[in-house]
């Protein structure tokens, strides 16, 4: 019996050979693959639905959190949603085989064009939605995937990859072009972050702890992704109603994701007008969000807990926002840079010249002045589609379109040139 | 006193702190402490070539490879080189500020602009050449850096960079912009491989073992560079004299250099015209060529050493030349992906179809029809400057620019706008 390590190395050079052919492949044949991959999740469905049930139950038995769960869950409406979007990826322009060219002094010309990275690894965790999501845009970018999801979603998982597959193969491409590891143990996940020379990027997507373990154990190139830190910061010159709402919608419309606020920054001067028309909204809120807050909220919050030097660092992704007053902008500005995951920032201000400052002083990927941090996000970008959001500097940065997964070569055509 | 790892770590956090207001100048600035960093170099020459004397004494005396204590040494020619290559980087175009910008239905306006990716870490040998470089390159992008060079040049290097930070003090900057480490021994390089949050890109430039060390060790980003097993391919339709000539460059007009050939690819129906044509140019060559050859080589060359498995994956950097028969250009290209670094390919051809077909399965940075391989180079691609040339397929591909140290943020204005 082949050892853990010794199986995920095989899927990984059976993806490797796949990806010769895939990544010579024309838009067209790719956009076929794309409709006929959506066509067989649609015929699949009622098997799909079924493995999704199998790991329902199990969730269930295994008392896994109804959040989670919610996430497993796959029906009717979402799975057509999921194999919609794979007809979406076919209508996108292809980013492949685009460049530049340039000739030298001595006749040389290089063209510089765009070509797949090769090979994808992810690795995630209950959302078996990101199967196909990913399944799909390496497709559209002529690479190949080894998908590696987590164990609750293990059957959906399998169930959809098998559609996926037959999709492939039926329009003449190696079906290797989308594997699926099907050990769901930590070991597994551990081969796959060594399979240098296979494995052309690492994309992690989930939890904290997930990220972590990938960054600090790969040794395949990574591209970290998702974690939010994010910070609103209302200056002295704000509009007080406009303030309100961008930090409700920032914090409240939806507070498990990634661009959701964490902290709250407030200009003293903005303290006294802002805080008694925010509390009126947050009486009007639906949900109670709890507050985390410095000695100087507190005077306006006599309720609300203290804020601990750990809060300033906390994704919470829940109904709670940290909160502190700051003497002035050079102060928001170096507690966000301290603090901050460099992935979404926002200011709310009426001054030129502090938004202007705010946007060149701040590290972050996306960096807003006067809207919610909400938009970081690559259908709201007008991307098309999305991978993940990119908090590192190497590669890409902020949400990831399908451009993320392609590279460049250089082709240079000469006549007998030789350097002197 | 300080462990080393903290001293590395005050290092990294004053180039951090430098970077802040590095990111925020103007061109016009960077420019300016370009041309003051070079004018340092030049005012302190005398200072800088008693310090190499200082390191050539103990070079010599401590056996340092006669190669390696070339490298190592400066004269005033070479200095005065260096000198004007800083300001050569001060009259090259601005890389940063540019971008894209793009408005979303709902008012949304996203501007995409390239900025610099904040600190830059270079660990490399002894070219003391490679510090003002990496220092200019750092300054004309708008970051900072953090160098530790090999021990052999420490006192060139460290009076190199008091000149530096002399001259960018003297134009109103932040002297730390550029740090030294002066510690040379293996435990300052492991430290900086681990300065997570503090190092933003870390660019490894020498030989084989201190760039797999990096890749393997680092927990900051990595930028791999250098390795270049490359390959020429003679196809059954070159043109026998081109052939010969590109051989001849590849592999010998400089074979130290990555970019020079380490395998000859022969077609076997271009092998008897192609083998005693080359045999005239090998012969008349000022230098014996030491060829590797498989079998169906030896019957032109049945005096060379037979070539082991060993030899299509080693990069000789020398006058050493592994030579194979091939059946077709299949084979040619399969052999390549095998044992390639992802460097320079080249394909002497006057087939167009193969020419198409070398380039689109061939997987490397640079892939080259009827031109030597030498040519893979920043100068000579019209870069202006060059900070290495990557292998790897993530951030940047072949030889890098000025463009590879920077990054992209996005910045979003709006109205109070809010998502639903």
């Amino acid at each position: 019996m082949m050892s853990i390590y010794d199986q995920v190395a095989a899927l990984c050079k059976a993806a490797k050979e796949a990806s010769r052919s895939l990544s010579v492949t024309n838009t067209a044949k790719r956009n076929e693959a794309l409709l006929s991959m959506r066509d067989a999740l649609l015929s699949d469905m009622p098997a799909i639905l079924l493995a999704n049930e199998r790991d329902m139950c199990a969730a269930a038995e295994n008392g896994v959190s109804v959040p989670m769960q919610d996430r497993l869950r796959l029906n009717e409406a979402r799975l057509r949603a999921i194999a919609d979007a794979l007809g979406a990826l076919a209508s996108l322009g292809d980013p492949l085989g685009a460049g530049e060219i340039f000739s030298r002094p001595n006749g040389l010309q290089i063209r510089r064009v765009r070509v797949p990275l090769g090979v994808v690894g992810m690795i995630y965790e209950a959302r078996p939605n990101v199967t196909a999501d990913a399944a799909g845009l390496c497709i559209k970018t002529g690479n190949t995937a080894v998908l590696r999801g987590g164990k609750e979603a293990i059957h959906t998982n399998r169930a959809i990859v098998a559609a996926l597959r037959r999709g492939i193969a039926a329009v003449g491409l190696d079906e290797n072009a989308i594997c699926l590891i099907g050990i769901t143990d930590r070991e597994s996940a551990s081969a796959l972050m060594k399979m240098r020379g296979l494995i052309d990027v690492l994309i992690p997507r989930g939890g904290k702890g997930l990220i972590r373990s990938v960054v600090e154990n790969a040794s395949v190139p990574v591209i970290e992704t998702g974690a939010g830190n994010c910070h609103m910061y209302i200056d002295a010159s704000a509009d007080v109603e406009m303030a309100v709402r961008l930090t409700m919608n920032a914090k409240a419309q939806r507070p498990s994701v990634c661009n959701a606020i964490e902290t709250l920054l407030v200009h003293r001067d903005a303290a006294e007008a802002f805080f008694s028309a925010w509390r009126g909204a947050l009486d009007a809120f639906h949900t109670p969000i709890e507050l985390r807050v410095c000695p100087r909220t507190a005077m306006y919050f006599p309720d609300a807990v203290s804020a601990s030097e750990e809060d300033w660092s906390t994704e919470y992704d829940d109904y709670i926002l940290a909160v502190k007053v700051v003497d002035d902008i050079h102060e928001a500005i170096r507690h966000i840079n301290t603090y901050n995951t460099k992935h979404s920032e926002a200011i709310v201000t009426r001054d030129l010249e502090n938004a202007a400052l705010f946007e060149r002083t701040v590290d972050a990927a996306c960096v807003y002045v006067n809207a919610s941090t909400r938009f970081t996000d690559g259908e709201e970008f007008g991307f098309g589609a999305e991978i993940g959001i990119s908090t590192q500097k190497l590669h890409a940065r902020g949400p990831m379109g399908p451009d993320a997964l392609t590279t460049v070569k250089y082709l240079i055509c000469g006549d007998g040139n030789i350097r002197t």
